[in-house]
């Protein structure tokens, strides 16, 4: 039987996965973690809205009824074509006759890579876990400030970059912190926490429509989301961002602004794109290498004149179809040429606001909202039997309530300031130190 | 108006503020983390059943509605008990006029200190999601494992002391790993985890009545969980647990054996017993201290000729009594002894078993499920509006799936050994050491 290796376990690799599953071909899909995660509601967890197990799924879970299938958890090294082989970091070597990769993308900090150290990035549960921590700790440790500057510090949130990750978080950030926790705490005035929005660009959601981008920059600033266009962020340290040449004092930098894809193709050894994407054939083969597929982020494919958009629904769209051509070419028939289709794009600007941009109507306001919710319940549902946390989700949604403000050890290891308690910066670092001697 | 400072937001602390909600004193409760607690369901979180926050709430979001109540997250450093102040580890220092100990209790590892850097104690979210992680783990490690010795090793789970947790636990463990695992890995057969119940005593349960712990031993022994009864632990380290004189390669061991008080205690210059409580007044005050309460796990005090257990129960009982007792001093009225009052203690043995002790009633088996479900579904929906949750946690656990089952970056710092790939040991270190940067 034919051994086909998928690197990645996101919306692309599952899907090749869930194309071969009971066909006539032996698979091994590997992920470095071990869940399927539904990437566009990160920031909900972010946020403390929802619990990382409401968005994430153990793969071996979700593809446990194809015996052909084996999920490994493991971190690839480098992928040898000459030899046809993969190789873990942990030594192991996986043999393969077609190969799958779809890594994904990480943060792209545009030739930065000291900021990494000092902003957030939000790619995967334990970067949502981190920022819900801070954010926490930061209205925790507020509570207990008197010094104004400090205060004015703490409660100063920026995210850079004004994409749909960048606008949601904006959008919900400003509301959760100026009513729900606002509300809970006894010190912090509503009016006190400031959420920045910087953007190079001259408009958020630069890749919607100008009037969408309008409305949703109306959104924001009835959010009392602060946006700053056409500004670009020069240095970030532990303590301010400098934009523009003007030094911000804050300890929470969100970065939404750019992508690269998984340093696993530079093991290649072919040119990649500006955003580390290398190009494939319409079939999404390698030009050279027709037993290498890539899906998905790290995929560079033109398409009516523009490279397709880093979106999930890009790769989800791919992966039936690399499935299909996977199984094509062992049968010895022709492969199909991918087609995206374009069913729309949305994006949420806090509850009951959003833009959604679909091939024939755009819809703002609570009317986008609704279609937002209803197309992400519909997701969310087809992809694992999670009706009742739907239901409560709905629920604290829409009752302003928020389920998982909890602040546990993990995050607080990031750059915790001498001025937060013993728990904060000095128990659970002293933990910490303890687990790894 | 008089200062009221609480320490602990756990059953007992939050009990305490809850009766002086709204009362004419000012109220401070400070707790180390930001959210109160179930602890009876923590194992379920640590076996993947449940999320943090299905079983946790903010502390301020459930005083929210007191005004004269705040909320402060801090960790006691000392109490000065000639100056009436309470004084935090960051510096801050708090007046009271009455002062509320409710600090818990911690695992307790009968002269071995050391023994807490390989095993894991079951107090908080984070040890709950550190034993998750590891479980986990061990079994993703397993799949790619072809050393007999090894498997054996990572496929060895020990829990030491047989109290209830101890109990649930392993029975819990037991199905979770020879069914739902079992099923998901491919490599990984059924019979091959082991759950270890070591208990130095001569029987399961040692405060239940006899008959009440021959049927949880037989239940537990029916799950496959081994059980070793008159069993001292003499040592542990990171590959292993020597009991008997023999030696069991283990990397994962759960300690469930002895508490200790918080050693907050030891500052109050007082005599403490052998678990580190400080005997109280009937009322629960100090002997010599009238203004100051202990409450909970930290308090001994002893009713018709035994010390009152720590049990939950215990501290939800003596909170009201506290407040009350505070009120009447402030109004110059007479204090209420507290008399604790035994509606029943319950363990649960895995799925559709259990035990319970009811004054008059003993049950065993469906029967006892059913009725510890019912009490426990009860608590928590009279603690929070969790309504959804419940139903979609009876749903997970009658369907015998499990939703929660995420390795996150957290656990894995613990002693990781160098077999695991780069994800497990290298990217999350490499990660946490540039965090501490």
């Amino acid at each position: 039987m034919q051994r086909v290796v998928i690197v990645g376990g996101g919306f692309g690799g599952l899907g090749v996965a869930k194309a071969l599953a009971n066909q006539p071909v032996a698979v091994t899909l590997l992920d470095r973690s071990n869940h399927h995660l539904f990437q566009p509601l990160l920031y909900q967890v972010a946020l403390a809205g929802l619990s990382p197990a409401d968005i994430a799924a153990p793969i071996r879970s979700v593809l446990r009824k194809a015996r052909n299938l084996q999920v490994l958890m493991g971190e690839v090294a480098a992928v040898d074509r000459a030899a046809r082989q993969v190789r873990l970091r942990d030594g192991t070597a996986l043999d393969y006759d077609y190969l799958v990769l779809a890594p994904g993308a990480q943060s792209g900090w545009f030739g930065h890579p000291e900021w990494a150290e000092h902003a957030f990035g939000l790619k995967t549960l334990d970067d949502a876990l981190q920022i819900r921590t801070r954010i926490l700790l930061d209205f925790e440790t507020a509570e207990r400030e008197h010094d104004p500057e400090r205060r004015r510090q703490l409660l100063t949130f920026v995210i850079i970059g004004a994409g749909p990750t960048g606008v949601e978080l904006a959008g919900t950030l400003a509301e959760l912190s100026k009513t729900l926790l606002a509300r809970d705490f006894r010190r912090v005035a509503p009016t006190e926490p400031r959420v920045l929005l910087v953007e190079a660009g001259e408009r958020v959601l630069a890749a919607f429509d100008p009037a969408l981008s309008a409305a949703a920059l109306r959104d924001l600033r009835e959010l009392g989301v602060e946006v700053f266009l056409g500004t670009r962020v020069q240095a970030i340290d532990a303590s301010s961002v400098t934009m523009n040449g003007r030094r911000v004092p804050t300890r929470t930098v969100v970065w939404a602004a750019g992508v690269a894809a998984s340093p696993l193709l530079q093991s290649l050894g072919l040119p990649l794109d500006p955003q580390g994407r290398i190009a494939v054939n319409p079939d999404l083969s390698l030009p050279d290498a027709p037993e290498v597929f890539v899906v998905g982020d790290a995929a560079r494919l033109e398409q009516d004149g523009a490279a397709l958009p880093g979106l999930g629904a890009v790769a989800l769209q791919q992966g039936p179809v690399v499935g299909a051509n996977i199984l094509a070419t062992a049968l010895g028939r022709p492969r199909k040429p991918f087609r995206y289709k374009d069913k729309g794009t949305m994006a949420t600007i806090g509850r009951s606001r959003a833009v959604a941009q679909f091939p024939r109507l755009q819809l703002t306001g609570l009317v986008a909202w609704l279609a937002w919710l209803g197309v992400h319940l519909l997701l969310l549902v087809g992809w694992g039997n999670r009706v009742l946390v739907l239901l409560q989700w709905c629920w604290q949604y829409l009752a302003f309530r928020s389920g998982a403000r909890l602040i546990t050890g993990y995050g607080v290891v990031r750059g915790s300031p001498a001025a937060l308690d013993g728990r904060a910066a000095g128990a659970v670092e002293d933990e910490l130190a303890a687990d790894r001697r």
